[in-house]
């Protein structure tokens, strides 16, 4: 038996929105799963590496914004927030996917797919625990519902033991895909992740 | 006519080296020339952008070094110097590269290419000018000369303005390649520059 290829991301991160589109195809041509995980850049960036926000760097903020745009293009991903738009409080996204995933697992990709395609695709304003209730999400999962858990304290412990838990593996940025203990970040590191996969590591 | 693709590096960093051993087959296939422009972290990133070494920035430093070995092992890339050394004064191998372009451009690439061969295939200490008489030059390009250039002040001016040029053209990263403008940051980026060289963008 393998191990599922854990896929860590943040909502609020373009990069991670790109790569959940291809994580559960890639993982399943190697036989793999995939272990959905919410992180937040706010805490690894800002807090423990000390750094300020992608896009508030000099240089590297304007090329980031070009670099997003460009891959939105090239991949033909709908993206109609745009890269320098001010960035939502990831918080109630990232609580409510905790919550699912631990009480739903089953429909955690899809609320992680929903949301990506909500804020980033459609440009939706999710930074409110109310505005979940606008998601798309599967049969057996209540927008309402998750909702209501993302203003609740259960979800709010279940995303710090995430996120501590991402901090522990050494994750800092979205995506970043752990494959057996080996960390690859950035999407730009997906085709060497599918090498990684099929020669079994070098 | 096209213009030459311009390969922007800075001789300290693993993945310009990297990069550096793929760059002209690439642009050859697309029938362009490489212009070669080193350019200074230092100033880029400490300076500029504000943040603080890559290798000494908590998480991302350690995941860094292991990339940067698990990169030379795919690729089969001598690496004797670990990313996690001290990082050498790169100013001598920069300012001699800036003083050949400007006296010996046709030799420009040669020297680059047996500076990061030295440095981090061979492990040597390029920090002082009288180390550079030790790298395996063409002929017509004396390693003398060379060395003897990068303690001079032509050499120091030569520099400042090449730096100068790529920050205004808004390059902070190492390697970093332009193609028509277009910027392009990082060596897990060429199958993108490829693909965009291809196509003459998207």
């Amino acid at each position: 038996m393998t191990s599922p290829i854990q896929f860590h991301f943040d909502f609020i991160s373009p990069y991670g929105y790109f790569a959940s589109r291809r994580i559960e195809a890639l993982a399943a041509r190697h036989g793999r799963a995939v272990d959905w995980r919410a992180m937040l850049l706010g805490v690894s960036v800002m807090k423990v590496m000390g750094l300020k926000p992608l896009m508030d760097t000099p240089l590297k903020g304007p090329y980031t914004a070009r670099d997003v745009l460009r891959h939105a293009r090239e991949h033909g991903l709908a993206m109609k927030r745009q890269p320098s738009d001010p960035v939502m409080n990831p918080l109630p996204c990232a609580r409510a996917f905790a919550w699912v995933k631990h009480h739903h697992p089953e429909h955690a990709a899809a609320l992680a797919h929903a949301i990506y395609a909500a804020y980033w695709g459609e440009g939706q304003d999710l930074s409110q625990p109310a505005s979940l209730r606008a998601l798309a999400l599967p049969p057996g999962l209540s927008a309402d519902a998750v909702a209501q858990a993302a203003a609740g304290d259960e979800a709010a412990s279940l995303l710090r033991a995430m996120v501590d838990a991402s901090l522990k593996e050494g994750v800092f940025g979205s995506p970043t895909v752990v494959v057996d203990g080996e960390p690859f970040w950035g999407v730009d590191k997906l085709d060497q992740v599918e090498r990684w996969l099929a020669r079994g590591g070098w």
